[in-house]
């Protein structure tokens, strides 16, 4: 199994944290993201969407972090990282895609990039743009978060699923960006919580071979 | 069970083409997304992100459109969107995530909204905006469905999937905005034959009764 990530990006970071607590190791591939390596020929035959995270098993790719992950989960389902009742797994998931679909898209480098080299927009406009879709999107997770329909430790009752494994590496990039984030006290206690476990922290974009 | 929508939204029309091809049939409520009406506390209570689509059974509250049809597609298995084998199913995954993470929430009303309220664009840049992303999505888009495992008639395979679900949508968007679309022989082919299915049809936004 062949992984091909991004120290810093959140997408790769999820799979990261995903293979770390299901204990499974991966061969690690750096594309480099932000010297365009995700645009070179090689990359574009594995992900032709030229993002990362990628995974190839058996000669076979396999694109998009959450659908990776839920590969894993359904090939290596211990422990499992969705509920096993219908409503509960759809929930789980609500929650990963209001991160990987609402606020993580708006924000990514290659949003960023085009601002700046599309629209011409400086670094304070920037800044701007990525706070105003973090305090949109995190005000609604923070009330997804507390209304859970199985509270305790992590979003969804006292073990790590899904939700837990996006929620960290976004909560990662908005400190990084310097989002303030006390409105949000629900998400700080999970995230906190998560970062406590080893398969959280062996994942940061810090520890990564590729880190800088 | 109620689902909420708005006849212009692509998340809402890819829960309609999903209730359709399993024929199911759910209490309507719209909520008119240019009138904010996503904003207000009754509509907040059941999506505290302030977007649509939104699923209510047994005064249970589902959100974000994959993690819907998902669960239609665990509840009520047949047909089934999603095929039977680990890849095959993360395959199919990866082609929805495709359009719902890295195509449409980069160009969706309140993103194309807050272009021109937050930065001042005229409708020219907004829609030059809009077809830079189509043409960044749909070139991966296309060279995935055209590698697709099990080609066929859809995206994967001859019965719709998720990924069809989600890919006409995508495809009645980037016509709205005129984006040509003559560099995705695989896409139109696909689209083609998912328009000729009636649960296709009857999702069209112009159908919807809150359509304008």
């Amino acid at each position: 199994m062949e992984v091909y990530g991004y120290f810093r990006s959140s997408a790769a970071y999820r799979l990261r944290i995903a293979l770390n607590l299901k204990g499974l190791t991966a061969e690690q591939r750096f594309i480099h993201l932000r010297r365009k390596e995700q645009r070179s020929p090689g990359y574009l035959a594995v992900n032709p969407m030229g993002l990362v995270p990628a995974l190839v098993e058996d000669g076979r790719a396999l694109t998009q972090s959450l659908a990776i992950i839920d590969y894993l989960d359904e090939t290596h389902p211990t422990p499992a990282l969705l509920p096993r009742d219908p409503f509960g797994r759809a929930w789980v998931r609500s929650v990963a895609l209001a991160i990987a679909c609402d606020i993580h898209p708006v924000n990514n480098l290659r949003i960023l990039n085009h601002l700046r080299d599309g629209l011409g927009l400086d670094e304070p406009a920037r800044n701007a743009w990525y706070a105003h879709w973090v305090a949109e999107g995190f005000r609604g997770l923070e009330a997804m978060l507390t209304a859970s329909p199985q509270p305790g430790t992590f979003c969804f009752g006292d073990e790590p699923t899904l939700a837990d494994v996006c929620l960290v590496p976004q909560v990662f990039n908005a400190e990084r960006m310097n989002c303030p984030l006390d409105a949000y006290p629900t998400i700080r206690r999970i995230v906190a919580a998560a970062r406590a476990l080893p398969a959280f922290q062996a994942a940061e974009p810090g520890r990564q071979p590729d880190a800088e």
